[in-house]
């Protein structure tokens, strides 16, 4: 069995229309030549399939973000929200680069992007799955199983970095069904150099989050540096800019509705092939938890800072974050109750298991089992999350960090659990270390009481097995915090490298419930290997099967997003979100002094404005529109982490930079649903615009390479 | 100067492009056959201005509502909500035909409408403007002004009447500047034919009214009955049906967007011709004031009928009103916010006065005394909005009305005031009938307690001269009701003839209140004849001045509306409430099912949704859209009085009926924007879908004569 299920899916099946549906891994391309001359792709798939060529070689991870070199000379653009850290870092009370925009005139002028602000290259993707798979077999319990999928991983990622100047990952494909090792060159000197005020980058703000119409001008420019070897090193003055062969070429010929799109990028998870039981759970149980778990740790953080500016500034971000999964869970909440995903996903359930009974060769306990480990993944899905609202804690979470680390220090490198791995050290510390910038004792202590309060009425099935003994009263809260010192960042940091023993003897009460809730953190961890190792083991022969299914219909599958690079495609379209209503596909800029209100999140410029009401469109008036473009709708395939992916044309030119998608198509992470779904671009026309009209950004106009539209 | 005043309108001017906008009289028409001809109407105008002719011969007025003739044996189709009275009616516990629905299957099962239900067919209109304004000269106080034209309109009209078959009116066209006679046959015995059920009639109720995106069925039918004689006759069972020998002919072949359409009715009132002066006044001070005044009504009707169903039954019609005229007051306050249209008519105003100034022979103080006239108007409206919150009871209006009745009739009939004539009792009688629906004791104590309360703390400007001295403090208003028994019907009728000394004596606490107010109320009519008087004077001439002066511009100037019969045209359109949204111009039956919930008022009858998801769309498919539509979006020029309107395409076929307007459209009143203003009219294709699908009103289909589309 196991032989049949490493065949590579690239093998599998012909080609059938399946329009914009579809996160293709590069290769997955030579198997879309119909649909992509269909749509009106020019590029030929085996060039797009190709990494080492243009136009996939220009297109970079930050990250958790997407991006793509835009010169020669490591110029990279992504989105506002993307560069963000970057650009917060350099602001000061003097120099608030946020709110006024920062430029950068001259190469020395381009400040640190920090730590956290990171360029990824893909140079090397190959199918490791005959590795990691070997010797795995079905008498394993699941966590053998699952560990010993991670020693192979370690093992191939071991091998992989041996040169320094690479940081590799073997993200696993449909689910286990096959595994990629991905060879990533970290360049770890980028640098700021060009970002609009935020009343461009992010206008509209949280209003205008998932939103359409949308106004926002969400880009960036980095540049990579590496050493004077063309090696990524570590930030220097002595560095000089990374020589990016491939660049995307920028086109300011516009697009109109109907126009095909070409993205890439690094989208991070979808659940596209979840059974209906699952999405039944997500819908009924886990995201009505969870909505409610983050109003009321939204409302603490609300009560607890009310008050103090200082303190609300603290934890406006870590407020942000809450709010954006919350709308976006919400979202999905809405989409669910709109259309019953889980009824659309029952007769495509009915369909294929009608088909895989009448397999002749298929092992027909397989979905008995499938059904079995799901029901097991989702009991445990209930516990893990009662685990989060009872330690929702930012110092019990430094505390237990530092503690299993501790503990994983005293194990071989390759032993130790991953993210504790001696590669993992500087994500630790850099993580602790930027914990100062969003803690405030009081309210970190109003959110676990909170939160130990909530847990405790929570219904049985979610209660963490054997943890209820072990955790502190509510009212005991204070006093913890007053006996531990890790809210001081030297001192929390001071524990990093320390042996497990010294920690479980301190005197620090965050410590103290670290270690003394090891133990049952430990089970849970234990538990979850154990299902996971099972899951692996059944859900690739289910999705070998739905694959072969597919295959009978001449459909090939693509796999589940994974932060790995994929390649999608659509056209420019509007969508309507309810009859009689028309979406898009374009804003204007005429729409921005429109939302003008003078009040945030609605505070355009005023130069924005005055160029507007003078017409001052410049090279950048759409024929069609009359005016200058701001945002457009595609149907092309994307989610989190394809935040300023490319949008290029059929030509792979750079026409935009996606950067969100509209409210009702947040249930496309579970199911895509091609009426309704649109993601959000910015044209690179509005960009371009407000780099000549508003920010004179002549210099980067003049790096980069634009074809204009004939006169 | 007044011989120059009464050149009728139609002499003036050549034609230029002005689309859309205009309500115009049918004679206007000749005027504009360039733009009928632009806009696609083949119909020429020489038949479309005149009354006689077919399709004009075929509209009519429900008073208050628009309707038109369908069969040639006096079928009338008009609006659902124009047919209520009707229905409600008719309605029972055991025979609910609002809910339900109702169908005569026979003409003997048609149900009669009513007293209130009534069928105005114009049959001559007049330009009586030299009779009118003989004699009057500018030495003339404002009353004696006023009073002088009241006299010639009254003798108009008593010479029109005497044929009782005819109710005749002698309307002012541009406030002042014309008058015709409008003689119109009132047939009175009207009888319910068919209404679907409120489910498709009401669909969206309040919620959706003003909204787009729109699916109401507003449509329902009745019957004209007149004497074998042909002659309107009192409701008899020996009455025959009206032979309509013109009525339109029911287009099923549909339109599309950009389609040209003609709509004929009658519009109730618009101000296009208001100063800047009276826009800001209504957009600053009378409509916020309106606005507080309503919502502070409809608490206290909500807070008095709390805990009893059945009062809160007989005040939902008054509740329903009062909140439509508050969401229309807000629109427009909305749209003032939204469009500063009074810095539009700065300009306008500017440009009129600078054109003025220059015309050798025009009297230049008219505009001072415009000006000061339109000062004075609106210190007196304040005082009025002041009478109105203060006498906030339906008792004492009972009260005023039959003293009034009783001291108007101490006159010759000829010089009683307009609405106390013989030929008003009847309508006078019906509404003090009607009020015993609508009326309890207990809720119209409690409004007229909170507007005494309410007015004790308006601005001084608001309070009526005179007035606060003789009004009873609140908390002697329980008093009031314990010692009146105008609250029951028949004692409130029984007033009604009685001589004003025997009202004057009786012992009834709101007659009494009647008397002691009278004077007041005598007062603050007089003063609004004097004001009338002097606006009467002033303002026709400066409405020729700008008749004049759009003439020099070559462009015909129609007349605010005034309930008289009007043609508009226009287009299928879509609008753009803001960047990047587009809404319109069709609505579908798919979006009925979409948004029905199962709660009120998104209940779809349970066949309909049946039908709709069996796709079973019958002839009524529209070939662009795939399915039936619903409602649709035209530029044509409507407002209140609408209701009901034939929407005709350019052949003059009945393609849909008038029914509401968008939110946006609301400033219409005071300036028609041609960007955002759209009629929503009900697509004649879904009244013949559900007549056929749902309701299966067979006999009604046969005795249309229907056009469907070729196969």
């Amino acid at each position: 069995m196991l032989k049949h299920l490493i065949l590579p899916v690239a093998l599998l099946g012909a080609t059938a229309a399946q329009a914009d549906e579809g996160q293709w891994q590069p290769h997955q391309l030579l198997q879309l030549k119909g649909e992509l001359k269909r749509v009106g792709i020019a590029i030929p798939a085996e060039k797009l399939a190709d990494l080492a060529k243009h136009p996939m070689s220009a297109i970079v991870s930050l990250g958790g973000c997407s991006a793509s070199f835009v010169s020669d000379a490591g110029l990279v653009v992504t989105n506002h929200h993307c560069g963000y850290g970057a650009i917060q870092r350099n602001s000061t009370a003097e120099h608030n680069y946020i709110t006024d925009g920062f430029l950068a005139k001259t190469r020395a002028e381009e400040l640190p992007g920090g730590p956290n602000t990171l360029v990824y290259v893909t140079d090397k993707v190959e199918n490791v799955s005959a590795r990691v798979l070997k010797g795995l077999d079905n008498k394993m319990s699941g966590i053998e199983r699952h560990e010993a999928v991670e020693r192979s991983i370690k093992a191939l990622i071991a091998e992989c970095e041996t040169d320094k100047m690479y940081r590799c990952s073997v993200p696993s494909f449909h689910r286990g069904l096959e595994y990629y090792r991905i060879r990533q060159m970290m360049i770890r000197d980028v640098r700021l150099v060009y970002a609009p005020s935020d009343k461009i980058g992010n206008y509209g703000g949280d209003v205008d989050n998932y939103e359409w119409p949308r106004h926002t001008g969400d880009y960036s420019f980095l540049r990579a540096y590496v050493g004077k070897d063309g090696r990524p090193a570590d930030p220097s003055p002595d560095n000089v800019p990374y020589k990016s062969k491939d660049f995307l070429v920028v086109s300011a010929a516009g697009l109109k509705n109907g126009d095909p799109v070409l993205l890439a990028g690094y989208p991070g998870r979808t659940s596209r092939y979840k059974l209906p039981s699952e999405i039944r759970y997500a819908r009924d149980s886990a995201y009505p938890a969870k909505v409610a778990e983050l109003q009321a740790d939204l409302d603490v953080i609300a009560a607890s800072t009310q008050g103090s500016a200082a303190d609300a500034v603290r934890y406006a971000s870590v407020a942000k974050g809450l709010h954006n999964v919350m709308k976006k869970t919400r979202g999905l909440l809405d989409g669910f109750a709109r259309k019953d995903i889980a009824a659309v996903k029952d007769v495509q359930d009915a369909e294929f298991r009608a088909w895989y009974a009448k397999q002749p060769r298929a092992p027909q306990a397989l979905l008995a089992e499938l059904d079995a480990v799901i029901a097991a993944d989702i009991a445990l899905s209930n516990e893990e999350f009662g685990w989060s609202v009872a330690t929702n804690s930012d110092l019990l979470k430094s505390a237990r960090t530092v503690y299993r680390l501790a503990l994983e220090n005293g194990k071989p490198d390759a032993e130790r659990e991953s993210g504790f791995q001696q590669r993992d050290l500087t994500f630790i510390k850099a993580r602790l270390n930027r914990l100062e910038q969003s803690y405030v004792g009081a309210v970190d202590r109003a959110r676990f009481g909170a939160g130990l309060q909530r847990y405790a009425k929570l219904a049985p099935a979610m209660h963490v097995q054997g943890l209820d003994a072990l955790l502190p009263a509510a009212d005991a809260v204070p006093a913890l915090y007053q006996s531990s010192q890790l809210g001081d960042t030297a001192r929390r940091l001071g524990w990093v490298g320390q042996d497990a023993a010294a920690i479980a003897a301190a005197p620090d009460a965050f410590l103290q419930l670290a270690v003394k809730l090891h133990g049952v953190a430990m089970s849970l961890e234990e538990r979850r290997k154990e299902v996971d190792g099972q899951l692996e083991r059944v859900i690739p022969q289910y999705m070998q099967a739905v694959i072969g299914w597919k295959e009978s219909q001449g459909k090939p599958v693509y796999p589940d997003a994974n932060s790995t690079l994929r390649v999608t495609y659509g056209t420019v379209a509007p969508y309507s979100p309810r009859d009689g209503i028309s979406k898009g596909p374009f804003t204007t800029v005429e729409g921005i002094v429109e939302k003008h209100t003078g009040k945030e999140p609605f505070v355009a410029p005023a130069a924005l404005i005055e160029a507007v009401k003078a017409k001052r469109y410049g090279l950048f008036k759409d024929p069609v529109l009359g005016t200058v473009p701001v945002n457009f709708l595609t149907s092309a395939d994307t989610t989190g982490g394809n935040s300023g992916s490319a949008v290029m044309n059929g030509h792979g030119e750079l026409i935009g930079l996606n950067f969100d998608s509209t409210y009702e198509s947040i249930t496309k992470d579970w199911y895509f649903d091609r009426d309704i779904t649109r993601a959000i671009h910015l044209d690179i026309r509005y960009m371009l615009w407000v780099m000549k009209e508003v920010d004179h950004a002549d210099n980067l106009l003049k790096e980069m390479s634009i074809k204009y539209p004939k006169k």
